[in-house]
């Protein structure tokens, strides 16, 4: 299935257009003077500061913000963000290698051991360089990166592939193999496919060298890849890494990877994915750990897996479409990445924990040596601020995520407000989700349209020109032949629903979370009080859902009552309150308190 | 109230008596033989040996092993065990210094170091070198390690508090206070008094050195101890000050003191005591958190801090009595603490997690450098291996915890099988605790007596002399004037009962645990497979004990039964079961595991 690219999609309203906007001018313009202010675009300048080091990885963090940067610059006018993409690209040539090479890091301050060693981001770097390249020269608003990236992934075509004299065969962190795809797709180079293929493929045939901390299912090179069933490891590595095999398995049509692709969405799917969509649910190098480990307050699903996980979605249906991955796609847009940013578009999360317990942060915080917890606010840049360009990207490009064409087909994946055009045939948009399950389509043309069914309808009443009409469900699409004019008002019927987590998660054991549509919601100790986890519903009947500065849904629920006592012999006695719930994706922007998502 | 000394009770039979037989027998003898392994008794040699070096707390190890020994030896012939006391005696007593001071440490490795260091534990092996030392003398067995310790306690005495050159003031791990209310009470001599009572209240009024990672709470120097209101940082330093503090409150009547303890006994019991009896909930400085913060499979629990509860319990009653501090003492001595040791007597465990996860341990065992992840079984010897000798010591003092005497009344305060002369009073006592509910006391003589009414009976049933008699309880004690020859049986009625967490516990939000009698019950994956946490108890009525290798309750229960999928809107049915319980301090002497103790 071809997906219809961003540029072709505008977005100019709706709840995802709303988001845009903000991106486009609060959000990249913070991210850039968070890391202005931290020394990242400095950095390139390659002056040396033995002081104040630039990081292995600050080259990635500014190139995902170029990526967003472009994103926006292909569907808005915006002179003072073209300034500083101009400047910045300016900056990275200008400092460039003779030879191709370019990195802020080894370039000033190890310039002896470029290419030594794997576990240092080099190629991560690398990779996020040619993907802002790309999407550069793709937005119109620049192509002297992409020349420059260019020749840089010529240079590492030269020392990787040919010559094979660099100090390792692939980079600790995958990212470089997605971005030589992109670069191929661009370019229609084929020799930036087999570099691909060659990254890809020689993962895991040998011994690398790794971190001591970690063994090698870290970075996924415990085993070839078409040998790997399970997601292992840095679950942002791994989803990069599948990325990249799912592109591959689509351009080469290789069945054999194409099953390794299937197994390892699966086994995240059925095993190792959060109810949010989020996924590595370890902070001990932020992976995955077992099947059906999903620790609430100690969950790490860092924004960027989720956004890894829908970037892979999205490949995976490029390669051969089929709904679940649209599902599984919207669960962790609207509620994992969403989450990732704060109201204002100005602060971000890094951990995206299901359960939050302010004394526990307030019990960290007075610790000189933190433990692990998860933070009860969003921040505006981390020292590893992977998480905010990124979402500030993902955000940016969601438009291409939208529509699909296969075989003469138009698949609508999701409903999101948007106008495109697609041989010939002009499609309007209006969609009320999350917050809403109707959908107004305007079709303009002959084409046959298929339809998603999202997976949390609770009931389907669509009308065409007014008209009401039996929708025939196949595999998740509903199917439609359009011609001339046509309005088709979709209503997927939400109601809040129970959901129930499969018996061998044992962090959910006797407990439920409540999802409205694709939301899954969360309680919070500013609408609720304190104590969230002696809190019952036993019913959603008589539930009240209200769209006011954010979604609400109030439940008749119970609180469970005990004696002052630690332990007593009286169970505890129900209280009947009123439960405020929210989207989980709005947690944390009216202060600090406590949060959760599976209730008794 | 003045408790009557172990070495006037005899413990011959019962439950308690056969773990004592075991521990003279087995474990005492292990404990040694891997500390001899292990060069905790050669390093007494003082050889310098860079390749393997001391610990700076195996001194402590040695000692508390002497302790071990001395209990058993008060009351037990042993020759060969004689003959290994005797050799360590003559050992450290050769490589004492002439001034006083020894530690097989600082005189090898660091003689430039010796009291510049508070948080190396050179106080803490002092202080258990001290206790062996009393115990020895009391137990008859040596008096040599008696009178070079008393000259030890002497050089501290002298720099510590004479001429104060010492590179501190308080040690960082508090243990010496309490030794040295020990050394005065067995000498009489007013300087070591003087001393605890100076180490105690010195500590916290000034900043001192402390680790770099922790702050000044982890060893309870954070403000004077006497406005010491909440217990926190690490549990055993923590409970083995307030030991001190207790003893002084009672010696001093010191009624600020008393009060401070009173508070810091209710802060850990209402707020922070596991059911178990454990305490100090963190991994992070095995220290007590916040209140109501208990996790279970997080949970730290070391086996030793659940000894200095009790230790601090025993020494609160003979302040001031009260039956929950024998309460106290019971739920850890018959959950916690028994849990610290294998069946077979020759392995322990550190921590004493209430929920194990087999799966957690695999993969944390796959990784090169572990997580903090409880271990699922017991080993029987670690790097840090305070526990093991600390148990053997605590099971063979613990007659001397079991009959008070305060203005002529004769307290029963646990009925363990024993017999026992009061004042030409004689008590022998058959108990069927922990397994039952049932005690009979003989009383040859005149004694008003105070039988203690365990907070779990569900009734009880008395008579004397064959003669039913109803009982009139005051202030948890039964009191009863006996003269002449009594026959007294007490039927504490047992019925499993459910108990409740605080509803702040949020660990335990919507679970019961199930307890009978004393015992804590828990549940394991070899008599109930897997997936524990989605077990549902609804009422115990039916519910089966029986005594075989180990008490057992099978209790009808159901399984909550989900579809495959990871989440599903479908809500699980209930599938019945039998549910096999086990007393908790049974738990992993069956091979490894999933284990239980809070249920839905």
């Amino acid at each position: 299935m071809k997906s219809i690219d961003y540029k072709n999609v505008k977005i100019k309203e709706g709840f995802i257009g709303r988001l845009q906007q903000l991106n486009a001018d609060v959000s990249v313009y913070n991210v850039y003077k968070r890391f202005e202010e931290t020394g990242r675009f400095r950095a390139l300048l390659h002056i040396r500061d033995d002081a104040h080091k630039a990081h292995v990885f600050w080259d990635s963090d500014v190139a995902k913000w170029l990526e967003s940067a472009a994103y926006i610059l292909a569907v808005r006018k915006d002179e003072k963000l073209l300034g500083i993409v101009k400047k910045t690209v300016d900056d990275i040539c200008a400092h460039q290698m003779p030879c191709g090479y370019f990195n802020s890091y080894y370039q000033v301050y190890e310039p002896e051991n470029i290419f030594k060693h794997r576990s240092e981001h080099e190629l991560y770097c690398a990779g996020h360089l040619i993907e802002a390249a790309v999407a550069l020269k793709e937005s119109g608003a620049d192509e002297k990166l992409y020349a420059a990236m260019k020749k840089y992934a010529d240079y590492i075509y030269e020392r990787f592939y040919v010559k094979k004299d660099a100090g390792f065969v692939t980079c600790g962190h995958p990212e470089i193999e997605l971005a030589l795809v992109k670069l191929y797709e661009t370019s229609r180079e084929e020799k930036y496919l087999a570099l691909a293929r060659y990254f890809v493929d020689e993962r895991g045939k040998r011994e690398e060298m790794r971190y001591e901390w970690a063994d090698s299912r870290y970075d996924q090179s415990h085993k070839p890849v078409r040998e790997q069933k399970e997601a292992v490891g840095h679950a942002v590595r791994a989803l990069y890494l599948y990325c990249a095999m799912a592109d591959l398995a689509r351009i080469d049509e290789d069945k054999e990877l194409s099953e390794t692709c299937e197994a390892l969405f699966a086994d995240i799917v059925d095993k190792k994915m959060y109810i949010t969509g989020g996924t590595g649910s370890s902070y001990h190098g932020e992976a995955f750990t077992f099947p059906y480990d999903l620790p609430n307050f100690y969950a790490y699903d860092e924004t960027c897996a989720a956004i890894a996980l829908a970037l892979f979605c999205a490949r995976l249906a490029k390669r051969k479409n089929a709904a679940v991955y649209h599902d599984v796609f919207e669960r962790a847009l609207y509620n994992n990445i969403l989450a990732g940013e704060s109201k204002d578009g100005k602060a971000f999360f890094y951990v995206n924990p299901l359960e939050m317990c302010e004394e526990a942060v307030i019990y960290n915080d007075s610790l000189k040596q933190k433990q692990h917890c998860p933070i009860p606010e969003r921040v505006e840049v981390f020292d590893c601020s992977c998480c905010p360009p990124n979402f500030v990207r993902f955000i940016e490009s969601i438009g291409g995520c939208i529509y699909g064409e296969e075989d003469g087909k138009i698949y609508v994946n999701q409903y999101i407000s948007s106008e495109t055009e697609i041989e010939s045939t002009k499609i309007r948009m209006r969609s009320e989700m999350p917050y809403g399950g109707r959908a107004e389509i305007c079709v303009q043309g002959a084409a046959e349209l298929c339809l998603r069914v999202p997976s949390w309808n609770a009931g389907i009443t669509m009308k065409v020109n007014g008209k009401r009409v039996e929708p025939s469900v196949r595999e998740g699409y509903i199917s439609l032949y359009c011609d001339g004019d046509i309005e088709i008002s979709l209503d997927f019927h939400i109601k809040p629903r129970f959901v129930y987590a499969n018996e061998n998660v044992r962090q959910d054991g006797g407990r439920k979370a409540v999802q409205y549509g694709a939301m899954v919601l969360c309680g919070e100790s500013c609408d609720n009080g304190k104590q969230l986890s002696a809190v019952r519903i036993k019913s959603l009947a008589g539930a009240k859902a209200a769209v006011g500065e954010y979604f609400t849904l109030d439940v008749k629920a119970e609180r469970l009552k005990t004696s002052a006592a630690l332990y007593s012999y009286d169970a505890p006695v129900a209280e009947p309150i009123t439960l405020r719930l929210v989207p989980y994706f709005a947690w944390a922007n009216r202060g600090r308190g406590d949060m959760r998502v599976w209730w008794l």
